[in-house]
């Protein structure tokens, strides 16, 4: 979405809908207001309602509504581009009060596993942030981020418990475009045991966070490892919409 | 999306992209035909063509290209709707030879948390359907699958190992309208450990659906189990979209 240009009709329809059930005003299994309610609402056709109705069900905010009116669903996503980056975001949007205990900000030299991810030379300069986050002061995510050094290097005099780490580097200037996240299973090491006040080889939840430019250059690569048992994360899929996940299998 | 009337030109221009990428035609990091070239060949004004690319942002597939053509993203949804309640299609579009070894299918009565998923009583009747799954010919992925007997009944005199279940409830006129899936971590019990040749214990991801129909029924509620050294799930997201992810956190 360009900001620089106005909202269409649509779009200003679909972000109104998206505020009204974010802050409940529409509560999961509300039906919404009828098409013809809406386009007196906003005095408009029924083309830009209906057009913005398809964009949250491709959210999966409301259900399919063939034939009936469309209800808005259980589970709904909370999460803006921002909070996808930022888990002080994600944790303020839910109402929890988020907290860190920063282990090292370093520069080092980048292991092979991050270098590839990152596009530079094994050895090379790379800096990484290793945390420990807190929600409402409970332990539930520990997170080791890694940066080329050029962007990296604003937050070398940065105080990683002041605040947000992805704020800085937005404020910065990073270009963080687009981003893939991937799911996995891991046991628990010493370390994050220790952190998480759980015990060794319990299994995590684990995202790893692939961010690039607009240009495809790599901006970060990410390990986040959630408490399972406190932290759950899942998706909604609408009727005639496309499920947003990817899956791949190993051979 | 109505299936009963004709594509909006938006809608027709989403699909040759998203169908152009999905065979490889447009492969991850080639730039996408500019916005005159797509009205050229959709004989198109800039409004459908830029809609279009709007929705393909949304779905995770092209770069934000703000001042730049958009590319297509690295790893790129595969999941149709369908895909996301059947195993059996979302192996085959991958690549993957779909198996499956049946443990059982039973009319049982319903166990506490899954009446209360389903919305039936607790130890009223139900269909549970219990499989393992493979993928080109290696186990993949523990299956428990749930219905209510009005819909469950359809696979009593059904063979599960002859083909795709929910193609089978689908093509019996049950309502699958939307669904939400979550993950989480779960280790390895007994029984997994020895149909997925892995060690008890092992950190399975586990994913758990919920589905509904277009008035808000429970249709299904079932529990998967991947090997997650072979089968990754992950989601892209593109600036100025909103994630489709949900986070929850326990307190």
């Amino acid at each position: 979405m360009n900001p620089t240009r106005p909202l269409q009709q649509h779009e200003e329809i679909a972000a109104w809908l998206r505020d009204a059930i974010g802050t409940r005003e529409f509560s999961p299994g509300d039906p919404l207001p009828s098409e013809a309610e809406l386009c007196r609402r906003f005095n408009s056709s029924r083309g830009p309602v209906r057009q913005a109705m398809a964009t949250l069900r491709s959210e999966g905010l409301i259900s399919s509504g063939r034939g009936r009116r469309s209800t808005v669903l259980e589970t709904t996503p909370t999460e803006t581009f921002e909070a996808t980056i930022s888990a002080t975001t994600a944790f303020q949007r839910l109402g929890a009060i988020p907290g860190q205990e920063t282990r090292w900000v370093a520069r080092r030299p980048a292991p092979a596993d991050v270098a590839a991810a990152l596009g530079v030379a094994e050895g090379g300069p790379i800096v990484s942030v290793h945390r420990l986050r807190l929600a409402d002061a409970v332990p539930v995510l520990v997170e080791r981020q890694n940066y080329p050094l050029e962007i990296g290097r604003h937050l070398l005099d940065f105080d990683p418990d002041a605040g947000s780490v992805h704020r800085r580097l937005l404020d910065a200037g990073v270009d963080y475009d687009n981003l893939a996240r991937s799911f996995d299973a891991i046991p628990a090491d010493a370390d994050d045991a220790e952190l998480l006040d759980i015990a060794p080889g319990t299994p995590l939840l684990r995202l790893t966070l692939r961010a690039f430019t607009r240009a495809g250059e790599p901006v970060e690569f990410s390990d986040y490892r959630y408490r399972s048992d406190l932290v759950t994360l899942g998706v909604n899929t609408v009727r005639g919409n496309p499920s947003p996940l990817w899956m791949e299998i190993r051979r």
